[in-house]
């Protein structure tokens, strides 16, 4: 293959970066605190797969990059808030994310509460002021009760239960796997996308989104806490709904394989512009953390 | 006085009920936790202010009730997040709220948490469905850190010390004036307003802003909990920050009724159109609750 893809992520991510530094406030801006908190999290040392999926998006349809970027922004700030969120006491109660403290541990709960309002309201400024209105509308509804917050809900509430396939595919579908494919769909929306594009687009990141997902199970069997920067281990103790739990860890080694492949499957029309998203789907399957 | 502000409210308060029984999903869709917990806050039996003011932005401009309902109810539904989470066990702490208990003594932390997480999503779909660009902006800025976020960082971080009089100032002006601005300007906004009278509407929005919390605070040492329906007294018990505290509750009283006036003379050239804004203004000094 010679599309390098590791050189195309650290440039992108690098690009991701930047931009964040400059939409976020001051961290001496007052009140500082909040601020603080909000860049802790978001300077975490994330992947920044949303919005890198994002700008491959707007590139596989023949966009660029910078003008995406501040929508691929407020996508990480919304994943960012759902993080801080998911691992305060009454929800996943973690102490660790990415090898550092949790925000709640290191700036209480009642900041860490509002640092997750906070992003999530800083991201549809940014859209406000950058996105188009179907942006927004896509975004809001991957971000809500009918996608990552639903989601959410049905995970909670299935804890310590045993779940049928439906309702686990439920989970990840709309825990995760909503998001990741409006970060896709936006990208290709704000390059002018034609309707084709967009579905295959669509297409491939409902796929994508749950094989990130069935991953990230896998590699929480298998991880250390070193390469995960989590607690490894952790679904197991909380007796959550896991892919690996329900069908066996090579079962899912196998589904999620192969919904990597239906996803590259689905950009075949895009040609040479969609190699990037390509590449990131082969990425999303190898990762080790 | 010839209005009649007691039918005014009630007509718009239930074609305001009527629209958010609309945007709100059903109790039942699934998954049907989030969304009862998010109609049980929503429909609390709330005052509607916010979404009263932005109508009332709109009429006062020569705009309709009907083009602003979106927007007005978008404002009702931060509201009720944002009281949420001030009462979570990590903020406030407060297991009554319009007499009824709140959300997380109902639902659980968990369900709580999300429930105002899906409420402020849910409020920017609407706005990006049926508002402009330029409101989603005003109103994002209003709720984030440099307002009404903002100011409830720094109450929190303010419990239990003296503050002085300016610090008093920035967490009320941020805490809930700034909201209270946005529901008036967001109103007259889409309503189209000239630039002079967006000004005043402005101005009238920053007095009544503050007005309306110094009446609350006052509120909160006169009054019941069957008047208030939360815990009176709460304030001082929380040794949180408040006008009365500060300057007595004489001089308190004085400050507001001098912000309600403030707020009237900058309404005049706008004439008779304003006449509701003017007696919300007299309402919001009078309330008993």
């Amino acid at each position: 293959m010679s599309f390098d893809l590791a050189a195309y992520l650290a440039d992108r991510r690098r690009a991701v970066d930047e931009a964040l530094e400059r939409y976020l406030p001051a961290k001496d801006a007052p009140p500082a605190t909040i601020h603080e908190a909000m860049r802790y999290s978001v300077f975490a040392g994330g992947k920044r797969l949303r919005p890198i999926l994002a700008i491959g998006g707007a590139e596989a349809v023949g966009g660029t990059m910078e003008r995406v970027l501040p929508t691929a922004c407020a996508l990480e700030l919304i994943h960012t808030y759902s993080l801080i969120h998911d691992d305060l006491p009454a929800m996943d109660d973690d102490d660790y994310r990415r090898g550092r403290l949790t925000n709640h541990k290191v700036f209480g709960e009642a900041i860490a509460i509002l640092a997750g309002d906070a992003l999530l309201t800083l991201a549809f400024g940014l859209l406000a002021e950058h996105a188009s209105i179907e942006v927004v509308r896509e975004v809001a509804r991957a971000a809500g009760t009918f996608g990552m917050i639903g989601g959410q809900v049905v995970d909670i509430q299935s804890e310590g239960k045993s779940v049928d396939a439906e309702t686990l595919e439920y989970i990840h579908r709309h825990k995760t796997a909503a998001l990741i494919r409006a970060s896709l769909v936006s990208g290709a929306m704000l390059a002018g996308a034609s309707p084709p594009a967009l579905t295959a687009i669509r297409e491939a990141g409902t796929h994508l989104g749950l094989a990130f997902q069935i991953v990230d199970d896998i590699l929480d069997v298998e991880g250390s806490l070193e390469e995960l920067g989590k607690t490894a281990g952790k679904d197991r103790r909380k007796k959550k709904a896991t892919y690996p739990e329900h069908f066996g860890l090579e079962t899912s080694r196998l589904k999620a394989k192969a919904l990597i492949e239906d996803a590259k499957a689905a950009l075949v029309s895009l040609g040479s512009p969609a190699e990037p998203i390509r590449a990131l789907a082969d990425f999303i399957f190898q990762r080790k953390s």
